[in-house]
């Protein structure tokens, strides 16, 4: 094994701990779950200098036993059952990192229901059953941590849970997908079509065989909704949530985005609406445009960024990698380590899960698609460069505002497109403009229309 | 007042809660002090909802009284004395914003002696005294915080202490000083020489009227040893860090790192080395060449940006402002809620000073300038453009390798100048070419040398 560089000035950690290791249980065994096994070993020492005791994982449930053996070795008892994890009295925290919602919520909840802290790194686990395992935890007095589950290494959750505490948050926009992002780095920068980009992200295993919870935005939703929570106070929404993917995308608005110095990343945004009559959040994951030389337009390939506006912060932002089994590890420890540095009786109460005591979580509405505000790219086809005017003329007329209205570079012999940029505008009001552009004889064929985020306020 | 939103589904914080508030005495009600005393009071409803308690400043200690009463209205006492805070036995933590070393030292001291929690935004103060301090602290059981000592409203110390306490870190490299930011981005933006530069900053509030500290990158010495001391579990060793400002900058070299695709940034540098005869640590605060691609070179103005290699999360980077008040504030306040959130026994056990549990802390040696490895950009003027040749002759005899060699772009009739960027070398080896180069006929002017940090391993 890797021979820890700083293992020479804590001689034998574990032995000399003046409490004993923190002894884990990992179910399942896979990419995260071995990266962690790898991570704990190779860097016991420093780990165990900063915990303050030994963190070991003293049991593993796995599918295919011969191959858990493999990584785990000697000394790790093995089990095909994870309810054996999960209720076995020698084991201080679960460790769950399986994925998957059903038994996922079946094992952690009876990891609870015997007193067990539990790590996760499972987003769709806590987006479908957030709310309901965080109430048990907090009735039972243990601590549910799942900084793996939102940005994979950057610790994001720990920034708003702790690090912001001090603020009301304004918004939170994130590139929080990491295939996502390594598919439109793909387009942008080589010209790629989606299913062209997303086929070399598979052949590089930046995507799986079955990428649908990646590319329809459902993996960046369920980050989302982890994050509006911690930011706003309010119970775990990814029901709610608007989400749209990248399978819609085409190359050529990735193109006429930067003719007008924007790039299209995935965001999930959270965004606090307190005006009149709009009182909630708007929780939603699209492709949107974003200023080219935004900080978070220069988060490419697989990375992850995430921003966040606060009233007294201001803006901050968090940048890391998107995916990775010991990237996700790092999370994973991380939270190991905060349990670590607890007693068992006081873990469960320090941190709120979603940073919020239970007692002050209430509904705030996600706002209906009509009712969120952006401001918007258009592109329209039309039958004439000329007809640019009687696009802006429709545009008045529909009373939605424009910021800048011009003809996308393009061949000669190609169809002529309007692109514009409105101003910040309801979303209803928006649907209404292209509903009559789409009835107008200039127009050439579909419209199409992505938000702009300007992240500026 | 303003009305904080949330504070609808809190009808009286501290009246229900549970636990009586956390009862805060402030010495200093300065800038970062009245942003405090300012959030705190605008966001008090949020904040014991996250906190699980209010948090109440109850006794400020300040030189001009009347202008303190004014900021803090009724209700809170007020004292020129600021040990009467230090030992009041209804205080339980001292917020220390006043600033300087020396009555600081004993100020906080005294605190911890009482049994007093401490949180300071004082980089000063932690830097010279810090080891004295953390030690006193650790005895006593009680917590010593200081996120806003290190970047301002950025939670890094909390991304080492707690969030990346999976990995060994390899190194930090970081934007810590606003000040010196701002000029730079001055220089580059305007072409300005430094001097221009920092009249604009001192005019537009972003320089102090003696800009000592920042522009000789004092102050970002002092933060950069406190990243290392969390970095590598090493006491804070201010006094051993190779300080350089950029008082010494010229407007030329901003240009020439610009044609070579780099930006000049002030950074702080803690990079551990643990090859073959320099077994150690790098901590050092230069002007330095940064990729023009690279995110932290995307850092500009006054905001603050720090990069983390770590063996596990591979990159991470953290951005936000790097000055304000309430920025500041944001951070002090966040180690208020910290405390808050564990009862007064656990407070000061469950994160250690510097994330390293004090036995596990070991000197690691801070190299000497002769070891520290990094490329180098050099500018050689010369007396005719052919010259070119006998520096990369010369060079070359001195075996120091080479990446590139190119002829600054400029006027025809201005003194030729090569540049040169060098692959990483020792420093040792860096200065035997210089002087060589210095003492060569072809050279016409003194050599100019600056590191460049690839930031890539």
């Amino acid at each position: 094994m890797y021979r820890d560089p700083v293992s020479s000035f804590l001689p034998q950690p574990s032995r000399d701990a003046a409490i004993r290791p923190l002894r884990v249980g990992m179910i399942g065994i896979g990419t995260v779950g071995s990266g962690t096994f790898r991570v704990l070993a190779r860097n016991q020492a420093v780990i165990a200098a900063r915990a303050g005791r030994g963190i070991e994982v003293t049991m593993v449930a796995a599918r295919n036993l011969a191959r858990a053996q493999e990584i785990v070795g000697e000394g790790v008892a093995l089990t095909a059952d994870p309810m054996q994890i999960a209720t076995d009295p020698d084991v201080d925290v679960v460790v769950e990192v399986a994925g998957g919602t059903g038994p996922a919520r079946d094992w952690v909840l009876a990891a609870i229901a015997h007193g067990k802290h539990v790590v996760t790194a499972n987003k769709a686990l806590l987006a479908v059953h957030g709310p309901e395992i965080f109430a048990a935890a907090s009735a039972q007095g243990v601590a549910v941590m799942y900084e793996g589950a939102v940005a994979v290494s950057i610790p994001i959750v720990k920034a708003l849970r702790e690090g912001l505490t001090a603020n009301r948050i304004e918004w939170v926009a994130g590139i929080v997908n990491g295939t996502t992002n390594f598919i439109l780095s793909k387009m942008r920068d080589e010209g790629l079509d989606f299913a062209d980009a997303l086929a070399q992200a598979q052949a590089l295993g930046y995507a799986e065989a079955d990428p649908a919870f990646d590319i329809e935005g459902v993996d960046a939703a369920h980050k989302t909704a982890l994050l509006a929570a911690n930011a706003f106070g309010m119970p775990v929404r990814f029901a709610d949530a608007q989400v749209e993917g990248i399978t819609a995308l085409q190359r050529i608005d990735v193109a006429c985005a930067e003719q007008l110095g924007f790039r299209v990343k995935l965001l999930g945004v959270a965004r606090r609406r307190s005006n009149e009559g709009e009182d909630g959040v708007e929780l939603r994951v699209q492709p949107a445009l974003v200023p080219a030389t935004h900080l978070l337009a220069q988060v490419n390939g697989s990375m992850n960024g995430i921003m966040v506006k606060a009233d007294a912060a201001g803006v901050t932002m968090y940048y890391g990698a998107g995916a990775g089994s010991e990237q996700t590890a790092s999370a994973v420890i991380a939270d190991l380590v905060d349990v670590a540095r607890l007693d068992g009786t006081h873990a469960g109460q320090r941190v709120p899960h979603t940073g919020f005591h239970a007692h002050a979580v209430r509904e705030l509405p996600v706002l209906p698609r009509a009712a969120v505000r952006s401001a918007h790219y258009l592109r329209v086809p039309v039958q004439a460069a000329t007809d640019i005017a009687a696009v802006a003329d429709l545009l008045a007329a529909q009373r939605l505002p424009v910021r800048q209205l011009v003809l996308a570079n393009g061949p000669a012999d190609a169809t002529p497109q309007v692109l514009v940029l409105t101003e910040s505008a309801l979303q209803s009001a928006v649907d209404l403009a292209l509903h009559a552009l789409q009835a107008s004889p200039v127009v050439a064929g579909p419209v199409i229309a992505l938000r702009v985020e300007t992240l500026e306020d």
